[in-house]
């Protein structure tokens, strides 16, 4: 039952079974070959690889992604920046546009030492922090977020405001990093090709626009892209120097959707147990309702609706076409998404324990206050997360 | 400023404009209006309250209710019972199905002293409820749970089923309080008429399952009921002696749907602040992602959509027709819902502070480690909320 060869979530069973309902798991097998691969990936492209670490905000996974190779991390609040810094990472992207009433949380982790890096994608902004930066004699490091693929932030790479900001924030005495572009339009993907061109545009534009600030004699060492799916479909990343991804680590069944993680590469997993039956209808009701797996519906626009997830065995065996149909608060219902199953309550009778992959690991995860990491020799560990702002 | 005349949501602003977004913000006047109001709603139908802490989870909405004068609480996770338990809230009923892994949590907390009522729906449930109990010498409180609407769990009221579960848990040696009901289909109603006739279906189901036990012989001093909306539609409730809800504490967009609250009544709002703009598109990005809304989309099927809220200035006021459109980790979209607004950037500058009213307040607030309650005076207390299980 110890044994490092037992299949990847079967081999905590003895140590799982003590563990309250409903929970968050991480198979830490599979979440080691999701870094390991991600890692080699970005090795043999030639880039450095910053994960963001928005998805777990739990330091043994960030500590995991270090120790396989990457250099530095991406956050998406100052918390995060702040809790990881205070555990001893320096390197850090703050990866949300800059806004004013931030900018004194950023000055004061950069006098603690930290390494911290902001984006800005407009002139106001830019502004606001050299502005601030002056006043307080602080040179920030700053990169300018580039609009790659029109799905939500950024500067255009081919308009006036990318070297107005550019100008802006060198003139202003900040040390201008370079740009960042996050094609956040790749989860929409769900074939080989449209992920193919959407990965090429999310480089091809970010380092346009790299182009065109060194041409206009500013500098720009640093040409910043990702997003998983991108990541993972990039052949080759000319003129890129960084790569950003989050929720590879983990994955879950919006990216098996898009193309890039199977079933069992998917590391986290709701623990949950069957509480009642309403027979005629062919439902089970779990203790997992949209407050263990969030109210993420990633996939219901996708090629396969998973509902609020799939279920598997205790043992992390997937029970194909068993799915959460329903939630609400702290209860799920399980059924079977085509047809009745009016023998619900024989397959899943009370008290049976079963595992739940999710829509979206970063929303779910984001519900529970820690994980608990099944270890290779079996044992589980709990893993504090951290949440707020 | 600190006058209590000043406008619900106004009258904090001083203390308010020092608050970091995004936050959960709760108008402690609007949430008082809310308590009062149905408090002497339920003494006029002539009821026990027992308020939902499920929507909150925190000591000062609870006491607050509490000293309006509900009787008891009713919570859906065993963490709640023995957060409140140890606040000194003793007379608590956990609205689950109990299942027979968390039945030493529920003897632990009543050999603690905790009057703690749990609900079964199954011969199954009923019968390890009385195994265990007889096992370890304990008289457990018991409610059956009634499927009044067919939306989830609970015994059909006039089925074999209700008698057979009563005559296990009476002849076990449990203590059968009486029956339960929970008509959560309430919330798919935009209508009076079809509220009206849930809410007597509500009523009239659970009542018709007591009279049948007491026919059979069995005790059944309570008969519980409630939702929000039922609980506010309720004009009569015969033979009912106990109702329950949870999210009138604060309402919310779908509540205001669904026609039990107007906007003004609603005592939730994230505060947030603008970061940048796509001005094409009449974009302006804020700080409220879904991290800080929830992922509850519960207006999307309804008569009005607000997306992911209601776009409101920071002194509370409505901004007809501005929504989060769209929302990202910690990115949401706000745009007007019909038609670009070109001018979005000079609506609403770099740096300005909105509020936003949500979807789902338990869904939201379970994103927040606290509340920032804006009280009578003009101050803003935290208010901490915990979560997990």
């Amino acid at each position: 039952m110890n044994s490092p060869q037992a299949l990847p979530g079967g081999s905590g069973l003895t140590a799982l079974s003590t563990v309250q309902t409903p929970s968050a798991v991480i198979d830490t097998a599979r979440m080691q070959a999701n870094i390991d691969r991600m890692q080699s990936h970005m090795n043999s492209l030639g880039v450095r690889f910053r994960p963001h670490a928005k998805t777990t905000k739990c330091l043994p996974v960030v500590q995991a992604q270090i120790a396989a190779g990457a250099q530095g991390i991406t956050v998406s609040t100052i918390k995060e920046a702040e809790q990881f810094f205070a555990a001893g990472i320096t390197d850090l992207l703050y990866a949300v546009g800059m806004q004013p009433g931030k900018l004194s949380q950023a000055l004061a982790l950069r006098r603690k030492g930290a390494s911290l890096q902001i984006i800005t994608d407009s002139i106001a902004s830019a502004n606001a922090i050299v502005d601030f930066g002056r006043a307080h004699g602080e040179s920030f490091e700053v990169l300018i977020e580039i609009d790659a693929d029109g799905h939500r932030s950024g500067v255009q790479p081919d308009g006036d405001v990318l070297l107005q900001v550019g100008r802006v924030l060198h003139d202003g005495g900040m040390r201008l990093l370079g740009v960042m572009a996050h094609a956040g339009s790749s989860y929409d993907c769900d074939d080989p090709e449209s992920l193919r061109r959407i990965t090429e545009q999310e480089r091809r534009e970010t380092v346009r626009a790299a182009d065109r600030l060194r041409r206009a004699g500013l500098p720009c060492p640093v040409v910043s892209i990702g997003s998983t799916p991108t990541a993972i479909a990039a052949q080759s990343l000319d003129g890129v120097t960084e790569v950003r991804a989050g929720v590879y680590v983990l994955f879950d069944l919006v990216m098996h959707n898009v193309g890039v993680c199977g079933l069992q590469d998917i590391a986290l997993s709701v623990l949950t147990t069957v509480i009642g039956h309403q027979n005629e209808k062919g439902w089970a009701i779990v203790d997992a309702g949209w407050m263990a797996m969030s109210r993420d519906r990633g996939t219901q626009k996708q090629k396969h609706d998973f509902g609020y997830g799939q279920i598997c065995t205790e043992e992390g065996v997937p029970i194909t076409g068993y799915v959460i149909s329903g939630a609400n608060q702290e209860h799920g219902i399980v059924s079977r998404a085509s047809g009745i199953d009016m023998k619900i309550a024989d397959r899943f009778p009370l008290g049976t324990r079963l595992r739940v992959l999710p829509n979206h690991a970063c929303a779910t995860g984001a519900q529970h206050p820690q994980y608990e990491a099944v270890l290779a020799n079996g044992e589980v560990e709990t893993w504090p997360r951290f949440y707020g702002w």
